[in-house]
């Protein structure tokens, strides 16, 4: 069943005033009057509606569902600006999987610069992405978007969480492994965990450093090098299979 | 440094012929007599090996390197046709994740129909993404790539696995979570793993049961609903994190 994002309060009946979904819902999709779909509202909640009006774009909400989709743990992913439209691509394949918020940051070794107006203008196409995204993955929220102009900010929000975890290649080179293992255990359910990399020229040795008086421990994601943006799919789906498909899950 | 992959024997000193990876060396790269790369041949052995004379592309082996970075078992990914250029995606990421073979065939519900000579080019572009992303993430090896023209011939290979998971949607939306964990356990080193992954509308209730009859067990990959060109690498990363990082590793 086809679901949908509705900004505010659940509400029934409501009328859905956001352009880009009534345009799916009516235009795209055709909804016609009663027809069934799935509702999730900023509480996260998903609920069964039903089409009331087409002409209206009304619907009502018929019931709230059980279903969660979200990791057991909230998952930040954090990349140094990487080239091109990479974070694009992050963005949509970090919701899939199941990453709370989705962070870029200046990297020392960032080729890409961004500046003000060209953050604000990504920072919305990277939204319409992860709604698009959480919608068609059935994720329960839609992940934060979170540009940062400067490091300095960056580096203040590493506070905020509970665990930090620096993907560093050097750590798969030198046939580490069980780091990410350990770093992923001991975890309660609902704790807040950062990931951090680096661009494509990886993290500078500063950075490293900064990031280990705020707490961050080293892990590598497997011998083989991973791309800057394959490395965080790489750590959302280890989150998936250690914390929920193992025995000893959340 | 520079990874290579060179066709035949190892032998010294050596002569560059294949005119792509020559290019990347001496016009890309721009080595000089005495730089160090990386050669890897048809034995999987990283070689250290060091430019003798550019203008005669050739080089002289130093010493044979134990880094190793293939997966524990052999692990084949098998996609119903996908739209597009999902199969260039999937190649290039499933390489990086370390799968050994990367195949696809036409499914009862795939949307792309690809004849004999489509078939073909779509392979060669496929081979050099392959040597492309084996390089860049220092494999052993580049992944086999198959593209079965009848659903027949790839029944027939199924014969040759040690285990067959399909990634079955439905097993996810029942909230079936171990199974991934199960059907990984209990492997030997070396041991022949099969994926088998529908396109985007799923695979059809004939296929699911011909792959049962085959001996394959459905697998769920989390909660949430991945696209067709993301359950690949969600697999390959549950194998690296429960066979090469987990304490019961192989």
């Amino acid at each position: 069943m086809q679901q949908y994002f509705i900004q505010g309060k659940p509400q029934s009946p409501l009328v859905v005033t956001d352009k880009d979904t009534a345009k799916h819902m009516f235009s795209v999709m055709r909804l016609k009057e009663g027809d069934q779909v799935t509702l999730v509202f900023d509480d996260g909640v998903k609920r069964l509606a039903r089409v009331l009006d087409p002409s209206q774009q009304s619907l009502e909400i018929l019931e709230e569902l059980a279903d969660n989709t979200e990791l057991p743990v909230q998952v930040t992913i954090a990349s140094g600006f990487p080239k091109g439209d990479k974070l694009e691509f992050i963005t949509q394949k970090a919701t899939e999987l199941g990453a709370s918020a989705i962070w870029a940051f200046p990297a020392d070794w960032s080729v890409a610069k961004w500046d003000g107006k060209k953050l604000a203008k990504k920072s919305e196409k990277l939204e319409k992405i992860a709604q698009g995204a959480a919608e068609q993955s059935k994720r329960n929220l839609i992940p934060e978007i979170r540009l940062f102009d400067k490091k300095a900010d960056f580096l203040a929000a590493l506070a905020d969480f509970d665990r930090i975890i620096v993907a560093y290649e050097e750590s798969a080179k030198e046939g580490e492994t069980a780091a990410l293992v350990r770093a992923l255990s001991g975890l309660e359910s609902g704790a807040k965990v950062l990931f951090i990399f680096g661009p494509e020229g990886g993290l500078s040795p500063d950075e490293i450093a900064a990031f280990g008086q705020a707490g961050a421990v080293s892990a590598g994601l497997g011998p083989r090098i991973l791309r800057a943006e394959t490395a965080p799919l790489y750590a959302l789906t280890a989150v998936s299979v250690l914390l929920e498909l193992s025995n000893d899950s959340l």
